[in-house]
């Protein structure tokens, strides 16, 4: 580790610490660095107070001048609630600039930097870039995209089944990774599942654990053939939205809308759109979408490209079955050579299980 | 780690340094302690040369009286090559005997502590023991069951299945991962697939690594249709045992045999029986099997209950597909709570994969 990717892991660290406080804002950090010696550590804490840098240059005070200062995002070159931090680096006397990432909206993005350099202000950029863009994933997409982050979530057995082939499945994974899922769906704004979920598990869909999130309940139904008395319908515990195609039922929307369920129609003649699912969720302000859907449905979304990180639950048991489900049906890809490879794959042990996380490339 | 823990670990250590070069008899290490001060080290080192604790107490010389052995195997009691070596722990004067695990042979087993313990040596059994057997997984297996220990292999994708649905499987896992499975060849006796996998893909199934010693080839086929022009038949690289069910084809069966290929009937109509194949192989001295087979054979294997170990490379990379087959397959377990849980499982990243090991625990 070089002294640079030292004082950014820092700031990296200081920025993570405030994860769920800054919404809609970025998780930002900042550490201050005058003759080696660290002079002002700074983090965006919340929405309408002081960007990170603001914080570190208060905290090191007239140590700044002649400082290097580090900064997991490019310094806003806008005029916000505390003026542009890229400005107020070049006030404070501060001499280099060490950022990981760039800002990803376009429309800003290098700004900061023009400022600080025709300031004579020299600026490195890229030190531990991916760990910054892999702390903001969320935001960075739907800044840029308009439409949520998407995580695919499943708890298989090693043998790759979510159920048996009578579709029994419960339950597949430990009680510490299904309380892990809680945590993601605390972190998610919305939760997608299929109807036939809903008909066959009633499932409440909700956050169990303590001062816990609800999370927005999506439902795929491309008839409207949702039982009225399921609980994602009748409880109140969160909003349900309910996506349909083209062939829905006319009354039961109505009924479902007067039930306080919202009904958003899609193209699509058998089979709910999911690229418009995504569009309609985006213009909603959701960010970021969980999925826990059945094979069908992931298949759907990973043949749209719209799976941006999948986290699987590997329980170490084995069921067999030919029939058996997996979590990615569909037709599936014909070649090995053009499987959807996942980046950045890891794993790690969870209870008794094993919990993958990765990152499809879509490269055809 | 206790003081035990750390000179029995140092004894495990030089016993697993010399896997591979011990056959038959298995991996045993010894440390001698006196007055806190190592004073002995040992391993056994070749069939027909002395046994661990010899080597240390050789190397200890006057040092070994008045102190602590540690030996990660009961010591013999039994008049071998080099005597018993628990008469030789008393004659050498140490005083203190830490055994990892007792001889795994009901016959003798605690033989070799009752001498100790006559002689009025203080006796504690199981430090480490878990380790200890682990190292001689096959060995305490076979002197026990003269049947084989069966590891199955397998490579997947995150999904869970071995081939896309149109039966491509070139290439799952990377490289390196590959570089591992020529590994296990190496190390066990004999590999076993079925017919279709030698029709479909015309494997060599030989290890190839530097040095590397090719398994015997276990082929089970039910009819006998194995076609003559297979790489298992005519390539004379490894022996090839076929082994096939009631309803052989007599004619092909000679034809077979005048080429060299070993043919074993079983019981058993339709299929071959696994269990008369661990029996037979058992009695011709495999000590280790290696299944390489698709989701049927796996099945029907883990269904009897003959899978000792499991090891399966994870691709991380997604493939979906409802007809892609899976490793396991067969009618498979009716209730996720009867499944077969796979204990002290561990991942390790191997290349771009993962590497999971498991013990199937059988409860029903």
């Amino acid at each position: 580790m070089t002294n640079h990717e030292f004082y950014m892991d820092l700031a990296i660290k200081n920025a993570q610490a405030m994860k769920g406080q800054t919404d809609p804002n970025p998780l930002v950090g900042s550490v201050i660095v005058t003759e080696n010696r660290i002079v002002g550590v700074g983090a965006h804490l919340k929405t309408g107070e002081p960007h990170a840098e603001i914080h570190a240059i208060r905290m090191a005070g007239e140590n700044a001048r002649g400082g290097t200062i580090y900064v997991t995002l490019e310094p806003c070159s806008h005029h916000g609630r505390t003026g542009p931090c890229a400005v107020a680096i070049v006030e404070a006397g501060i001499t280099k600039v060490i950022i990981a990432t760039l800002d990803p909206n376009p429309v800003v993005s290098g700004n900061g930097v023009k400022i600080l350099e025709e300031a004579g202000i020299e600026v490195i950029v890229g030190v531990l870039e991916e760990s910054s863009k892999k702390m903001n994933e969320v935001f960075n997409k739907f800044i840029v995209k308009k439409t949520p982050f998407v995580t695919l979530k499943a708890g298989i057995t090693l043998d790759g089944k979510i159920a048996t082939h009578s579709s029994n499945s419960k339950w597949i994974t430990s009680e510490e990774a299904r309380h892990d899922v809680h945590q993601l769906r605390n972190e998610h704004m919305a939760i997608l599942v299929g109807v036939n979920t809903v008909i066959a598990d009633n499932p409440e869909l909700t956050t169990r654990i303590a001062n816990g999130r609800n999370p927005v309940r999506i439902i795929l139904d491309s008839t409207l053939k949702i039982p009225l008395d399921r609980k994602v319908i009748t409880d109140k515990l969160a909003d349900t939205w309910i996506f349909t195609s083209e062939n829905f039922d006319i009354e039961k929307k109505s009924l479902l809308e007067s039930m306080s369920i919202s009904v958003f129609p899609t193209s699509g003649s058998k089979q709910v759109n999911p690229k418009e699912v995504m569009r309609i969720l985006g213009e909603k302000g959701i960010s970021s979408l969980l999925i826990e859907g059945g094979g069908t449905i992931n298949a759907a979304f990973l043949e749209n490209k719209l799976i941006d990180k999948a986290i699987i639950y590997i329980a170490p048991k084995l069921i067999g079955g030919q029939q058996a489900p997996t979590f990615l049906e569909g037709s599936g890809i014909d070649k090995m050579a053009d499987a959807v490879d996942l980046l950045d794959a890891d794993i790690i042990k969870i209870g008794k299980d094993f919990k993958f996380v990765g990152y499809p490339s879509y490269t055809i």
